[in-house]
Parts: C-alpha cells; structure tokens; sequence
C-alpha cells in the first residue's frame, strides 16, 4: 500500500526488492511461533504495514560494502524485531490506542499480551543477531540500552527544565540510535573496516535525528495519519516556543531537519556510487523533507 | 543476609565466593548507567536481595568444566539481568507489591518506569553475553523467547481446560528454560562440547522445574514471605485439587518435586567430583526440599 502524505503519493517502498526480502523473513519467522495466541499478536504488530525503513538501510549499507546483502537479512530482522517491540512498549507507555490505522496491540490484546509480546520479540531479536559476531551484537545491546534509556529521558520531557540539548540526547537514544547501528551493523556484515561502519553511523544518526523531528513536528501540527495516544511528549517546536512565536518555532523547528538531512546526505556522497546508494537518497527524502512537503 | 524459611537459617549462599563475583559484577555495571533515574531504578532491583542462584549455577558449572569461571562472569550476568528483567515484567503482570520485601518496581516507580527498567536490563543483557558466540548467544535468545511465550501460556491458566501438561509446559518455558541454558552456557563458557552442555541443560531444566513446584505449593500454602500480588497463578495442586483432596493434592505436588530433584541428582553424578559439584548438589537442596521442610 502506498504512503500518501496529504494526497501526494511518494515513492512505492513496498515495491522494493529489499522491502520483500524482509517482510518473506518475517513471515517466515512468524510460522515458527508456537503459542496460538503470541502469533496472533506478533502477526497484527509485524503486518501492520510498518515501512521497514530500518533493515531496508541495513541491507542497502551492506551492499554498498560488499554488492550484495544476501548474508545481512537476519541481522536486519533483529534490527526489524527491535524496533517493532519498541513501539508496542511505546503504546503502552503513551496509552496508544491507534497505530498504523489499526488498534494498538495494548488496545487488541491488552497490556499484558502487548509487555509479554513486546519481550518475546526482544528476545527473538537476540537470536537473529547471534552470527554476527561480539562487536556488532554489542552494539545491538548498546542500541537497545540507548532506546530504553531515551524513553525514561521521554518521561522527563514534560520538565519545565528540560531544554534544546535535552532533547536532542532524547531523540539520539530513543530514535537516532537505532538508524546509526542499522547503518553500522550493515557496514559490519558487508565485511566493512571500523573506520567505515563509523561513517555509516554518522550518516544513520543524522537520518535518524531528521526523522524524529519531523515526526514531532507533524505531531505538533497534528497531522500525523493512523496513529493516535493519550499521552505525546513535549518536543522542539514546543522547546523553541519557550522563546519565539508559534511560526518561528516552527521555522527553527524545519531548519533543524534540513540541517540533520544535509549532513546525512554529505556523508551518503563519501560512499561507492552504486544503485543501492541512490536509494539511500530516495529513503533520506523520504521519510524526511517529503513529509513536510505540504505543510 | 542469610535466608530464613519458617525460622530455619539455610545455608547463607551470600558467604559464597560465586556470589560475591557476582554482586561485584551488577555493582561494577551499575556504575556505567548515565542516566539518574534510570540507576536508581536498576539499583532498586539488583540490589533487593536476590540469590543470584542461576548465575552461581552457570559459574560453578563453568568451574567443574575447566577448573575456572573466570572467562564466565559476563555470561552469568546476562543470565542475571534477563531473570531481573522478567521479575521487573511479572510484577507489571500480575501487579506485584511486594518483592524481597521491597516495594516492587512498578509500585516504587510507577508502570512506566518499571517497563522501561525491564528493557533496559534485557538490552544490556544482549551486551554481557555478545562475546561467546552463536551458539549460546542464540540459545540465549530461545530462552528468553520460551519465557516470553510461557507468560502467555500463564495468562491462560486460569482456563478450565488447562491441565498437568499445560501446566508442565508452562513451567518449563517461563522458569525451567532459564535455568537449564545458565547450565548449558556455563559448560559452553568452561569449554565444553555440545553433549556434555546437553546433560548440563538436561541438570538445570529438572532444577528448574522442582524449584517452580515449590514455589507454587508455597504460594498455594500462602506461605511465600517478602512477596505480594494481586494476581496469582492456578498451578500443580489446584491441577491436582481437581481430582483429588488438598492433602492429596499437596503430596501429589511434593511428589513432583522429590521426583525432578533425583533426576537433577543423578545428572550431577556424572559430573567431574570437585567442589563446584558439591555446591550444585547443596544448591539443588537448598531452591527446593529445603524450602518445605518444616510444612
């Protein structure tokens, strides 16, 4: 299904080869669930029509190292898996009550379903990540410490105190984080030195700071489609408007993603020209200054 | 702080050189957590008391493998983090009060908080044991799956249906599993081959089963000090309570018990004769029959 952003339809992510790759990895991981009722759940959060953004950078990364990403698929589903249990502990966190157009997994099975689902697909993560070897499956757990530290941060964003560069170690643990290693970590199984995995991260971590930003903003203007919870965090442009006027705020607010993108584009030229590059350009635009093209 | 059942002073297993490795370990990473509230929280459950039993299995299998445990710590604390985390998550579910005697996470921290404490040990847990390979790294994974999955057959023990061997399943998954890989990864840590690490699983999974039963028979006999929940779990003798009297019932469950010690027992046999062997036979006493003695 196509995104559409205010009617306009952006590039066909689901046309992927990349994309399909990962989603015939996770169906066929979800065959394997014993328990009825945790497939029927890990089923409704995997098949939610999540755009894969970040294993799809995995394998991208991991061909632009190596020409191919045949040997990165199971780190990219752990990388897939840990993202999806973070949004089910973030509906529970925030009360979710709609994501991706469809009743949050706390909403459809209950919290306890949703914690016990959120944990299983942590765990499964670990086993996917198992062959990469100690310094990537570090920095997998290092990710996730980071993910789950931001979050405590995110439950201090209501703080009076809480200022610009708080927010910004918010968004670098709860959301950049994860974009850095699925960057790094595709570097790694594409059999990459130290030195260029660290410029992935570098461009992941920018892509991702961008991409949060842009989600807060569209959720400041509450245009945000398919998603709806009790409690939102208090974010940039409300941090700028402590200064400045609703519209500067804003301004500031873009300038900021602009900046983040430029960076990360900066650091996609230093890298192999090839067409899985290109399609890191297409991802930057995409789930970035495309969102915000008709605000 | 020596641990007392009806008056009776057991073994003090916190005199124990395992265990003071152990504790100097979850002191040590403690101090790496930057944020504020987020220490504290770990603090308040890493330091509630716990006898640290499965990382002391995993270092004294590691030791009766080959005569160290030295290359093993880091393994034993994952091991201990993922138990954590899955007690943070129980009390979440079953909205625990009390743990060891101590306001539980969630009633000390509020549901958010405890949540996020729970992936935080589960993620740091993936960094502890990232440098032994895939083998117990995956295996790692699959228990944390198999307790996942076993709190989901949990939710549903309330159902009519739910028989001896759901019963057994369950207990297997949510409590059995854990013990049996802190066997199977100490004798992979001490060097050990498949078949050896095999029978050491084989060991931890009928200690890990007797060690449930008794902790379900002392919560049917509301005899569970330093803990309190609002929910509690249908288990053995209720099983057994179905058919037969509660006296029945309670031998019939003590039955059990005796039957999964022998057969730990007999597994330890035919384990190299040190003194790591002599504290996994004084441990199997002391998680089990000797927590019902004075019934």
């Amino acid at each position: 299904m196509p995104v559409k952003v205010h009617g306009v339809i952006l590039m066909n992510i689901e046309e992927w080869e990349e994309y399909r790759y990962v989603e015939a990895g996770i169906k066929e991981s979800i065959t394997l669930i014993e328990d009825p009722g945790l497939k029927k759940m890990v089923e409704h959060v995997c098949h939610s029509g999540g755009k894969r953004i970040r294993p799809i950078i995995l394998l991208l990364v991991s061909e632009i190292c190596s020409g191919s990403y045949s040997r990165s698929l199971n780190a990219a589903l752990a990388v897939e898996m840990m993202h999806s249990a973070s949004l089910i502990h973030d509906d529970l966190l925030d009360q979710g009550l709609v994501r991706r157009n469809l009743p949050s997994a706390p909403e459809k099975f209950g919290p306890s379903g949703a914690l016990l689902c959120g944990d299983y697909l942590i765990a499964k993560s670990i086993a996917f990540i198992s062959p990469y070897g100690e310094k990537v499956i570090q920095d997998f757990g290092k990710a996730g410490m980071d993910m789950a530290e931001g979050e405590v941060l995110d439950l201090k964003l209501e703080d009076e105190s809480f200022g610009e560069n708080d927010y910004f170690k918010c968004i670098y643990k709860k959301t950049a984080s994860l974009f850095a290693i699925s960057a790094s970590i595709g570097a790694y199984t594409g059999g990459a030195e130290e030195e260029l995995a660290e410029r992935f991260s570098h461009f992941g971590n920018a892509l991702g700071t961008a991409y949060q930003i842009v989600d807060d903003i569209l959720e400041f203007l509450e245009v945000v489609e398919g998603k709806e919870s009790k409690f939102t965090s208090e974010t940039l442009p409300h941090i700028y408007m402590k200064s400045t006027s609703k519209e500067e705020a804003l301004k500031k607010s873009i300038d900021c993603v602009k900046l983040h993108v430029a960076a990360a584009k900066e650091t996609l030229e230093t890298f192999r020209e090839c067409p899985a590059r290109d399609k890191l350009f297409q991802i930057t635009d995409y789930i970035t200054v495309d969102m915000l093209e008709n605000l």
